[in-house]
């Protein structure tokens, strides 16, 4: 048997809740987890250059195969010397499959057991993507960590539809095992889905786990179903994966969503959030989220969160930053998207330091209390 | 008389030309002349961090008098500490006048002896400015440098027009002296107009001369001439000009105009064009200019400009720019803004070293020949 590509090391477990401290063994180097990946779409995390991610704390990134594939293709990316290479960056990556942008972007797709034929959303070309074609893709991107080809289905749909769509993605996932070329640089995951039910997730976990994948991904969350319903969810599935191997909750970037995930034994997450919302001049901050675009801010000198150390808060004011998201300056996206990743890297860094002190649910709601999620309307994020 | 708040140092003068190496001695240090000013039009070299504007030489850079007043207001900025405090940058600023951008951007404008009333190019509301208003806000701004209020008209107006334009522009210009409040830290140029006519040139710049200002600026070129028609003006406007003062030529960015500005005797350059330029995919090299943008760079490897230094070419490749240019990235506009700001910054540098070894017209004539300024149908930059 191959040794994969990459390995789980689990520290501590904290003695009152699932969550888990550890880290993972990567080609690229080695990163505590709990940890959060901020999302680099096209082989670049938005407005960011690698230098800035490396300081601002961030370990592994994502980027997309669908969109990759599409542009610049991954052949490029291959000829570069692989995805690292081109985006130079030298820490880990992680790509997903391509299936949930096939599912979220794609108009028009036709679903078989060979795979899914559906339209480009840039310019409405035919396109075909299967397990062994995303594999093709990713190993091409040649990311660290890989996702299995699945299918994501709407967390309102059927229990039947999502109970044969389950089966097909844990028939889709052997099938990419089969295709993997790279399994010694690149690990591959295994994605559990079943939207709501706890029935239909044992089914995907234990046939995925039967197949012993390097890591697990837990899908299907995160896509408009409420917190409570994601961590009830949550509360049965992350139980089936086994302890020695990393466990990924997709797409989850809220502060109060990744919290309650490491409570549920997850240890890796990504979302766009942080990038997407500063671009609108939304940030995280210590004392609760600051959407320093508004009026309020115009003369406010000081900095976008007192209680924060990275290079837009020493560096500049609120009223500076409100002026530049209003007159569409770059730069201000630069400082609120560095701010909003630094936020959320070091939010999990004190995640770990309140395992390892054993706190973390005090840590919890000394957060939520400040950060406003008690209040009487609290804000997403 | 109060001691100005910058001074000119010439160190040489080109024996064969009318080039001249000196320093500019300023409020927030003293820099090598002649020098390219990268423009910050809204308090924000586009896309660019003042830490790299410092790393890759810049040493002065302009701001806009028009659009800090309307946004975010000059009031805020001052509250802010100034300029320099509120954007972040302890270097040299100049803020050109709001002169120009009233007479390109404002439509239906009604020029009186007392100033101009205009619309908004951003809401169309009604505003105002005279020598009094500019050089209120440019003492709120609180630039090292500071430009008079000018009329800069149309290089193919009528001769009677610019004529009487040059005559009420030199009267602005003594109103604007009288107005300037803090003379000894904020230096107040005046800027020569006169369009193409030589004697227009003369009283102009006999005018301003008179009114003993630290600095003159040479207006009302490149603004749709030819180059060889701004090289006529030069020629007999640069010799108008004191020696012991720095002369600074507006809006001029093109490799060629830089150094055949400089054998004319000019000090500072600014001009938005290397970043602007860059946003769209082009850039400026050693071996000419590069649309990195086009399909022929799709599979390109090697460095933007295989003789640069800089972050961009010691980092990353054509295709990747390519691709993140095509796929609207940011990071992509980082990348090609900093690499040409680089290239002209450090064309000065190199043209300085050519003044100091009594070689710049050869060094002209290579730099031309490899740019591809002589080929049959030159590019514009
Ligand atoms: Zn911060
Ligand atoms: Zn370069």
């Amino acid at each position: 048997m191959v040794e994969p590509a990459i390995k789980y090391r689990l520290i501590k477990k904290d003695k009152r809740t699932g969550a888990r401290l550890g880290e993972i063994i990567t080609p690229h180097g080695t990163f505590p987890t709990p940890m959060f990946m901020p999302v680099g779409t096209l082989a670049s995390v938005k407005s960011m250059a690698p230098e800035e991610l490396d300081e601002l704390g961030a370990n592994i990134i994502l980027s997309n195969t669908y969109h990759l594939w599409l542009r610049p293709g991954e052949d490029i990316v291959q000829e570069a010397g692989g995805l690292h290479k081109f985006m130079n960056w030298d820490k880990g990556i992680l790509t997903d499959s391509g299936g949930f942008q096939v599912f979220s972007l794609a108009k028009m797709r036709d679903i078989s057991e060979e795979g899914v034929k559906f339209k480009s959303h840039l310019n409405g070309a035919n396109l075909f993507l299967s397990p062994e074609k995303a594999i093709h893709v990713e190993n091409a991107l040649g990311a660290d960590i890989m996702m299995s080809f699945d299918e994501c289905p709407p967390f309102s749909e059927s229990y039947d539809y999502i109970s044969k769509s389950v089966d097909r993605t844990s028939r889709w996932a052997e099938r990419g095992l089969k295709a993997h070329l790279n399994p010694k640089e690149q690990a591959l995951f295994g994605i559990v889905q079943g939207g709501g039910h706890r029935n239909l997730r044992e089914r995907s976990a234990r046939d995925l786990v039967s197949m012993d994948f390097p890591g697990y991904s837990i899908g299907g969350l995160s896509v408009g179903e409420s917190k409570a319903e994601m961590n009830r969810v949550l509360d049965f599935t992350t139980p089936l994966l086994p302890e020695d191997k990393p466990r990924y909750l997709m797409g989850v970037g809220s502060a109060d969503a990744l919290i309650d995930g490491v409570l549920r034994g997850i240890d890796m997450f990504d979302c766009v959030l942080p990038t997407r919302i500063a671009r609108n001049g939304t940030t995280m901050t210590s004392m609760g989220r600051v959407v320093v675009k508004n009026a309020k801010y115009e003369r406010d000198f000081r900095p976008l969160d007192e209680n924060c150390d990275c290079y837009t808060c020493k560096n500049y004011t609120r009223a500076y930053l409100r002026h530049l998201i209003k007159a569409d300056e770059t730069f201000g996206i630069r400082l609120t998207s560095y701010h909003n990743l630094y936020f959320l890297t070091h939010l999990m860094a004190d995640v770990r330091q309140a395992i390892m002190d054993d706190n973390l649910l005090e840590f919890r709601e000394a957060f939520f209390e400040q950060y406003g999620f008690y209040d009487k309307n609290p804000k997403n994020f």
